[in-house]
């Protein structure tokens, strides 16, 4: 077992306006993102799928130039190397679910492993 | 892409006291659970890892014999195959994600494959 208190893991910003506290297991990475109000996370893709679960807040997401309004309790599953974008329309709190670890941000946050 | 509200995901009682809103892809699952105060997960284990999100409440967790007090904010990792229990102290909600799918519950929830 691994308890984690998240207030004690380092925060990164990942993109402007988009601050993560991330958790990697060895299947999974997990990513607690805070967005601040008006922030744009540019358009990318990555091999990993994710799933965005908004928690508080609103904000737009463009999947392949899909456009959904997102409130929280919605969640959005990004399919493997999807293009996709995110504008923060009010400040919000979401968790990204990312499988398999998301590589990219494997030397940021905390490990279970 | 695939938009979830998650209000219209099927509530599934899956231990008394337990009641969840279960989503999966094909590499995790995740289970929006949301406990009543007093309800008591009996001692189980399963082969896939699961990471335990507290949002809201606070319970006690016992994996593999040694316990933990739980406040919103915390994350407990529990390996495979781990004995674990869960004890809600007050009313809480937690997302527990496990990888890969969770295969006893892959009949209920929704998919986004």
């Amino acid at each position: 077992m691994k308890h984690i208190k998240l207030d004690q893991v380092e925060e990164k910003e990942l993109y402007p306006g988009f601050i993560a506290r991330i958790i990697h297991t060895k299947l999974q990475s997990i990513s607690y993102v805070r967005c601040l109000k008006g922030a744009v996370l540019p358009p990318h893709k990555h091999a990993e799928e994710q799933v965005l679960n908004l928690l508080e807040g609103e904000m737009n997401v463009t999947v392949d130039g899909r456009t959904v309004h997102c409130k929280a309790g919605d969640v959005v599953h990004i399919p493997s190397n999807a293009v996709h974008t995110v504008t923060a329309i009010t400040e919000c709190l979401a968790i990204d679910l990312f499988a398999p670890q998301r590589e990219a941000y494997i030397e940021y946050g905390t490990r279970t492993f």
